[in-house]
């Protein structure tokens, strides 16, 4: 058996509405948690930009290149300010105009009667890209080269992701494990500080505070490729921090 | 009077926790929608990066260069995972140490004894740096030259942005006008194309769709540094919409 390697991911979510406020994103949460469970595939940068076809043409650009693969999402509608798909062939110089199989799934959907020019648009995308199909309502997603082209409405992005799997090389998943306390993070900064210089080889630990029925907590968050290692360092976790007199909270 | 200019911004969020999807960003939509609300200043990029220095480093060298303002959330508490400062002072060549007001506030609030290392920590930042008071939980947030950083914790960031202010150029606010209809984006996406080109000047026009009651429906959304324009663009809408029999919603 091939050993798996890590691959990673940048999002470039496109879209004045984020940008704005004005919408709250969700599908940086949901894709990232997708990716790593499913495919073993890390994210490693996301950005946010507005619907200007300069700037999504120098991300598609850099990103495509930096990393392993490229999802977008957002801009792919049949409106004035969806320029995702023409921004893309741009970057790649790659032919945009009617995907002949994208036209024939949209037509049909709609009926020849009310597929209108709104509508052909969803069509338009760079020629010989792979299509993502859309159980939700029927506008396939593309895939130029290693760039996976989504909606930006959560319920219908949510919808589509399963199929990209099959075009996605497997990595290693990243496993976690959570111990909740309650106490503050500076009683036990140091402590580990300590634990994660002597494991940072192969073992990522994170730090959260929050706050739950008044009272103050911390969640230590422990990554790592290699669940057998993840389990030993909570292990050591576990004893330092019961050593402190520090609560485990049971969630 | 001086006459406003456009201000701008990029947000850097910093953390391993948003990049995996365990938590969902909420800082974006707050300080954005703050930003344009309080000192019209426009977030025209956001990027999401995870806990490694030269990672830091590399944005913030490039995104103080390319934008007014850079906002950072996250990694400025007591623990190992908290690297923002002292990524700071490198990318800016500012040396790194205790800052002596910030010392002095954290070691009031906690008192001499109990103000141990991974608290003195969250007093170490670049020398010189103005500080952003904190009403919350008393470590400062902090301003190296055009960067300013904040904490991750939301309700904590959301007490203190209040106190950045004083720092901040006032630019042109960007006033919205958003117009809800029950019908689908490709229904009026040709009209929609035909008024953003006429207007492109002074007027950005968004279509986004949304789901409510079972029923689909598009949000237009317009923006402009005017008000007397996007008030004559949002008329002229208001009849394209009606001559096509479209129902308006009421909000």
């Amino acid at each position: 058996m091939k050993k798996k390697k890590k691959v990673n991911a940048a999002i470039l979510i496109i879209g004045n509405e984020i940008l704005s406020g004005r919408t709250q994103d969700k599908n940086v949460a949901f894709i990232s948690n997708w990716l790593n469970l499913n495919c073993g595939i890390t994210v490693s940068e996301v950005r946010i930009i507005p619907d200007v076809e300069k700037i999504i043409v120098k991300n598609i650009k850099l990103l495509s290149k930096e990393f392993n693969y490229v999802f977008t999402t957002g801009g792919i509608g049949p409106t004035h300010d969806d320029i995702t798909a023409q921004s893309i062939a741009k970057a790649f110089k790659i032919k945009y105009g009617y995907h002949k199989e994208a036209y024939k799934i949209l037509e049909k959907y709609y009926g020849k009667e009310k597929f209108n020019d709104g509508r052909k648009k969803m069509a338009k995308m760079p020629l010989k890209a792979k299509l993502i199909y859309n159980p939700s309502s029927a506008a396939p997603g593309f895939i130029t080269k290693n760039v996976f082209s989504l909606p930006g409405v959560p319920s219908i992005l949510n919808s589509m992701i399963e199929n990209c799997k099959k075009y996605l090389l497997k990595g290693l998943k990243v496993h976690s494990s959570t111990i909740n306390l309650f106490t503050v993070e500076s009683n036990i900064s140091k402590e580990l500080g300590l634990i994660q210089k002597k494991y940072q080889k192969f073992v990522d630990i994170g730090s959260y505070p929050f706050f739950r029925l008044g009272k103050i907590g911390v969640s230590i968050v422990s990554r790592s490729t290699s669940k057998i290692k993840l389990s030993s360092v909570n292990k050591y976790l576990i004893k330092v921090i019961k050593s402190k007199k520090i609560k485990i909270l049971k969630i």
